[in-house]
């Protein structure tokens, strides 16, 4: 048997497979969120060597339950707190398996219509959905396009405006800036894509990015002959989910001629409720926007929802044309080819888990669940606050909850350790811009209720330290 | 129903897409190869806004016929002979359905101790099953990850090698060398990591990489003040599967300082067969390497495989530890932390499928795969090369047979049209570097046998011109 697997075997282990997936969803918030196990405990039982013959199917699932559940994380608990969400659901889970079975590769419109039609299609949802600018339909001079991570997609921001600036610029002079609260991937990304200068501003106390510092340190730039090409303004930063000034930094950008980022890979799926859209005033001052369905939209990962407000630039930055991708439909100029809107050249049909997904929850599906998230993280605030030993260190505009012990970092670093090794709930121990320890509470699995938010309340309380 | 499903309905449906996935491999071989569909009209197909409340799922299943099927291009029919294979095989996408279920985000070890140790586990196996030097092993000096596409694998190794160089040089003055027979993404991964040289360097009339004009390039550069930085060798290249003489551009690179990228990703699968690998003689003088599992080795995009002979500058380059990504097991050294090893932070638990796949053939089951295919494309070859009316246009080391029609360009465009039209096989048509035609076949997609490709030849004869 050299196919691997017959069919009449893949529909009866794949049939074995879809219960399996069931059934751990059905007791995965009964499992210890976190795993306890120690560094190459799980290679130890795998062999040396690739095994020379095929091995049973039955083998491979038993190493399922023997090999690899003893390293899970259990990111799909309900009682998963930590980092941010980063959600799966039974909609989304069968559009990544109908993705793998039709095993598409959409580099160009040629190479699957479906893929890039229902994906141009599903950015174009996710615009209304959002209330993001019209803009940025693939129907304007914008347009969106699935990436895999938040970070993939700042840095093809960023190397487009590294492009625009260095037409007039040594690569030595181009500087980007962003909040000093911002995520990572942002000063990442600014080095993988050959800026020297990365600028990282201050923040105020509510942790947003002070736009009188910005302007200062672009004047200094200026001053000093470097060359301002980027800012990033974060629309729910990950240490608190702050949101920085976007109307006020897309102003100074336009003004300064700086390509302007909006980094929203969290709170984006929010916009969903008009409620929150406040938020995000001054979008259509945005160059480029990210959000990531694949954290708080129920969409598994990749799906990192990238627009730009001009695809131009883009694409000018990112095409490279040699004979064996030239087609006639490309050259139509009737088709997107999203080969030329990031770096990779394949892709996959990544658009399904979308699709499955918003038709499966409805938009008030989502709506309502994200709302149960903020509801339920604003209550713990609640009741943190109104308990003598903690303090809130930043306010819950989505569903973070940022909370310190009023004894200090130790008795704060011992409550987050305690929770996390009890095993019925995790979360993140994180620094302040001060260093001093605050816990993060985010509150965004799919499968997440008021009522798991209020154990952890209960937990949190029994594990601290008096005041 | 806020949950998009419940588990009974997941279960249900779930089933349902199993058979509907093993019903489209019964079929695929019959289905005409590429769609018929104008530009649009897969759109036109859908609602304009998302449903506000849920659908059954009924009519999600019911649209992959109406709707996705009319445009879906077969990459998997075993008549599929464009560009490379992306395949796919059952054992592969069963992986793909464990790893959307369990939906890991693998970031740090701890995040998910099973992602990232079953991950080192498949890269080092493959470092046997392909003979590539032991030092790349996790327990070596170096070390292998999975990326998405080998145009990130590149791009990652053109960023390692422009820090390198940036230390003593302008970043306007680096310079990146390759073969003008290169896949795209050398030359547009140069763009991306900001160089502003990429030197195409002409080949050889095996369009092999010639070492004198490389030679001649470098000393150019240096003579102009400029800075060489990263030169790749192909194994394999895309437009005629040429190999570059590894081991000489090696030494080069040893003796002018440049960082060394072999880029294997074709034909990278086909050294499980040791009858292959005197094409990769020298890899010991590279620095990192990418071949793509979800191109021949029957694993579902995305499964490139990028190696480092060093993996600290690769780790300084693209670490950033912020503070609530701080973590105790990184902190002791003792674990992978893969973030750090490519642009992304996000990464899904791809190792799965190849872990499922290399199970489910063996290592003999993969060989015999890829020895039918390469010796019916060495058939193909022959009879081709028997006939009047065709001329190979270069040799066929592994699986991909190049050829022309003799009466010129117009012969040979016709013959690729009328077969692709006919809708019983797919090629590709493309240019040799005087930009004459000619016909690439492909022959590696999972299900393709040597009676596919007969039946291919006779094609071929039937629809072309006289000589």
């Amino acid at each position: 048997m050299t196919s691997g697997m017959t069919p009449d075997e893949f529909r009866k282990h794949g049939k074995e497979l879809i219960d399996w997936v069931a059934d751990y969803y059905e007791r995965v918030e009964s499992l210890p969120v976190t795993p306890d196990v120690e560094p190459g405990a799980i290679r130890a039982m795998l062999p040396e060597f690739a095994p020379e013959l095929p091995e049973p199917f039955t083998e491979v699932i038993a190493d399922l339950d023997r090999v690899v559940m003893p390293g899970i994380t259990h990111w799909q608990s309900p009682n998963w707190f930590a980092y941010f969400p980063g959600d799966s659901s039974f909609p989304a889970i069968l559009g990544e398996l109908v993705s793998a079975g039709l095993a598409q590769q959409g580099m160009l419109w040629s190479t699957s219509p479906a893929t890039t039609e229902i994906e141009s299609h599903m950015m174009d949802w996710l615009v209304d959905l959002l209330g993001l600018p019209q803009a940025w339909k693939t129907s304007g001079p914008g347009g969106g396009v699935i990436q895999m991570s938040a970070s993939d997609s700042t840095h093809t921001a960023l190397v487009v405006a590294r492009q625009r600036a260095q037409g007039t610029a040594s690569l030595d002079d181009i500087v980007a800036y962003g909040s000093a609260q911002a995520h990572s991937s942002i000063e990442k990304g600014a080095r993988v894509a050959g800026y020297r200068h990365y600028r990282p501003i201050e923040v105020d106390e509510q942790f947003a990015l002070r736009t009188d510092l910005l302007e200062a340190a672009i004047a200094d730039d200026r001053a000093a002959g470097m060359q301002p090409a980027f800012v990033c303004s974060a629309v729910g930063t990950t240490g608190t989910t702050a949101v920085d000034p976007v109307r006020a930094i897309g102003e100074i950008a336009r003004r300064e001629g700086l390509w302007h980022h909006v980094d929203a890979a969290y709170a984006g799926s929010a916009m969903i409720c008009p409620e929150f859209r406040h938020h995000q005033d001054g979008l259509e001052l945005a160059d480029s926007y990210v959000f990531n369905p694949h954290k708080w939209m129920f969409v598994n990962f990749d799906a990192s929802a990238f627009y730009v407000a001009d695809r131009r630039p883009l694409i000018e930055t990112l095409s490279i044309l040699p004979p064996y991708l030239q087609d006639a439909a490309s050259q139509s100029g009737s088709v997107i080819d999203y080969r030329d809107w990031h770096v990779p050249l394949g892709r996959r049909f990544r658009a399904l888990k979308l699709w499955f997904t918003l038709r499966s929850f409805g938009a008030e599906g989502i709506r309502s669940k994200i709302r149960e998230h903020v509801g339920a993280a604003q209550a713990l605030a609640a009741r943190l606050e109104a308990d003598e030993r903690f303090e809130l260190v930043a306010p819950t505009p989505f569903a973070l909850v940022s909370f310190r012990h009023v004894a200090g970092d130790a008795a704060t670093d011992r409550l987050a350790d305690a929770v996390n090794r009890s095993g019925r709930a995790y979360l993140t121990a994180s620094k302040l811009p001060d260093s001093s320890s605050f816990i993060r509470v985010s509150v965004g699995q799919t499968n997440t209720t008021a009522r798991h938010v209020e154990s952890l309340g209960d937990l949190i309380e029994e594990m601290s330290d008096p005041a």
